[in-house]
């Protein structure tokens, strides 16, 4: 298998023109505008992975967008590994800060820039062209399964209804997922814990319709002051989320647990030179690294009301909004947050507002095991291209489906991801290395090969 | 003069029909894209004047929006009335809150429905006509100077400059403005005092991009949250404003004064019915009359930042916005609240953010006497035909030039307006009522004859 590498640089040039074929199409599952795109961006999907070789290749339709199905089933003692990706993207906004059109890929100083580049087409895309390798070369020593799906960016909520419905269809011996990030191309490391998320949009109204700011200023409770009062009185000085009873079911993590986490790689100067911030800001008591992977979170994701055009306009709102996500770890549960932030808010709005909080998807935090199979193949797997041990590393981000395979398919899943936290994945100018796709490509089939070698060895 | 209400009644179609064509122009001197439509309006006001009999009429360039100027002097002896007024507006937004296009005025139930239809084009054009109907019906007393400007909603930026060059031709013994409000059309009200204005925009810089939430949310400042967290702590419990400095030359009323703004007609059940708020909301330890006319403020006039599409995206904003205009109170300088603002409000920036703070203008609190020949002749028209003797009342809103006046030009001002505060004046839906419309035209020459002759009586 030492031409692994060599097959990988032959066939680049074509690997990547098949990706950016994949990257033009504006696959945007959260504005219902991208409609017709995001099941073109199916159908692409499932051409692929014909082209590729697979077999009972369907587009299973879904009350949502549909979920993207094949396999290739070699032999029925071998052991079968079910990859799971995501072919829907972010919004694009604000288009204006991108360098280049977002669904428009070009490489730039090794980058290739385009919505969706790292997530998660480009991740998906490296299974799909290390499957055909694989084939074409006579190197699949397990049997495959392909579940690539288009709506993880608005909360995978008809995934779990699929799962059920297809326990028997999609029997497998563990789950593969790329659609995270190490530390740094010359730090290797794997996912093994993600935060869940809760997320809300709230609505204040104050009075029945836009008021003059001089006639009614000061005698009607304006919504936007009132919305950043209610948003600012969420967290204490400590910046401690301050909704009662959100942190009753968070597991502190122990004190050799943090050391190990603090042990990882991280410069905090270089991190603050990086993003030009004056300092990191974040929970007291805990690091940077702690902050971000293992402490819960309340961000505001967006805010808006009155009035937002040029110049000045002495407008008292009727009406103010925000989003508000909460990223959650180990044993929150999603709807127990987002009900408890539901009622702390409600109950600590004003008399002279009206409040509704409107839940959007949530997603259980996951930790995924250091000690099985998958683990340790995807480890030797980076080590045997990287050459360096990866580091297991908790990351920050969701990707609520982990929860779901565990607890309706009973499988155990691997975060192999092979992007960087640089990527900008959810902002202007995303981008994924080609070095990064490339070296996906190559390190996927040693995975294959060191997974079937462990279950064979038990 | 009798015949003055039947002059009005038989012209009524014609009056409406010659402001509709002026509501018609989108004046909208705060957005730039206004620019060929409010030099229109000029003209069209200008037409105006010299079509009602008005002399040496013309348009007075300024770097911004130009004044529309024209008099009538009939004996040098006889006193002169200076017509101040404006022909810019307010932005329309939000325009789908709008029962019928801003630009294309309709009458609904007794009102006319149109951005600037009460500010100030309809009042403004009251002047117009009255000064028409006295000029055809042998009925004018006094000399007549109008100045009518474009860039009242911008903050009159240009004017001062204008007076400062011009004081031979605005020479005059007072200075008439409607551009204000009644409490009630059965209770007729003459304005004595008007806030100051204070405008800011500020934005809040956190990271240099917009950031995935889970990978970096808990880590680094959140702009929208810091800037909520900043608004929220510009007034305490009492909402009281906690900026240094804030209250310091605000002249408190007597008790005296207090009692009688607060024996004004003032229903707080109906304004809470009217407004379909559960309760009023404001500075502790003052009515709602005096919150709204005799206290300052501060509002949020506008917020954004991060998502604010469909759906829900998990991002962590570079930016946010917000647009801050403060309410002044006689003695209270709006350059030195601007300061106090800005440098209060970078001094409680935490260290990651960056704080920017950017004054728009402002504009000087005024009280007017009420022992003054022109309150007395406004007093007496009014009483003459409302039937009722007008009641002295303070408003909320700001015209920053009646400072100017006096200043500059060492005029007094008598603010006559026919407005009500339930007219939307800065809101979708703007009206005025036709009720109120003529009634002015009614009233105008009642007011010149009465102050002929009481400047007459000395």
């Amino acid at each position: 298998m030492s031409d692994i590498k060599h097959i990988v640089d032959k066939n680049s040039e074509r690997y990547l023109n098949e990706l950016f074929a994949l990257l033009r199409i504006p696959s945007v599952s959260a504005d219902p505008k991208y409609k017709t795109d995001v099941l073109r961006m199916a159908d692409a999907v499932k051409d692929s992975l014909v082209a590729a070789g697979a077999e009972k290749v369907e587009i299973c339709p879904t009350p949502g967008y549909p979920i993207v199905y094949g396999e290739k089933i070699i032999d029925t003692n071998l052991p079968t590994v079910l990859v799971y990706g995501h072919y829907d993207v972010q919004p694009p906004d604000p288009l204006e800060l991108w360098t280049s059109p977002p669904f428009e890929p070009v490489i730039r100083n090794g980058n290739i820039y385009a919505r969706g580049s790292a997530d998660d087409k480009g991740q998906v895309f490296m299974h799909v062209k290390a499957f055909e390798l694989m084939l074409q070369n006579n190197l699949l020593p397990c049997n495959v399964k392909f579940m690539i799906e288009g709506e993880e960016e608005v909360g995978s909520s008809n995934l779990d209804n699929f799962l059920e419905a297809n326990k028997e269809r999609l029997k497998a011996d563990c789950v593969l997922v790329s659609d995270t990030s190490m530390i740094a191309n010359d730090i290797p490391s794997i996912n093994t814990g993600l935060r869940g998320l809760s997320y809300v949009e709230v609505e204040v109204t104050g009075p029945n319709r836009d008021l003059h700011s001089g006639v009614y200023g000061g005698g009607v409770a304006n919504p936007i002051n009132v919305l950043c009062e209610m948003i600012a009185s969420l967290k204490d000085s400590d910046l401690h989320i301050s909704i009662p009873g959100f942190y009753d079911d968070v597991i502190e993590l122990s004190q050799a647990e943090r050391d190990a986490l603090n042990s990882a790689p991280f410069e905090v100067e270089e991190y603050k030179r990086e993003l030009k911030i004056g300092d990191v800001m974040g929970e007291k008591g805990y690091s940077t690294l702690e902050r971000t992977a293992t402490r819960p979170t309340l961000d505001v994701n967006g805010i808006w009301g009155g009035y937002t055009g040029e110049g000045a306009k002495t407008v008292l709102p009727s009406k103010a909004y925000a989003k508000i996500s909460m990223r959650l770890v180990p044993n929150q549960s999603p709807d127990k947050i987002t009900e408890l932030f539901k009622k702390h808010f409600e109950s600590i709005a004003p008399a002279g507002v009206k409040v509704e909080v409107r839940p959007h998807h949530g997603g259980w935090p996951v930790v995924t095991p250091t000690d099985s199979n998958e683990y340790r193949a995807a480890a030797k797997a980076m080590q045997t291209t990287f050459g360096k041990e990866p580091i297991p590393a908790r990351g920050g981000g969701s990707i609520p489906i982990v929860a779901s395979f565990e607890k309706i398919l009973g499988l155990k899943t691997v975060l192999m991801g092979f992007g960087l936290d640089t990527d900008d994945i959810h902002s202007p100018d995303e981008h994924y290395g080609v070095f990064n796709y490339l070296k996906g490509i190559e390190t996927i089939p040693y995975f294959f090969r060191y997974y079937a070698e462990m279950k064979q060895n038990g």
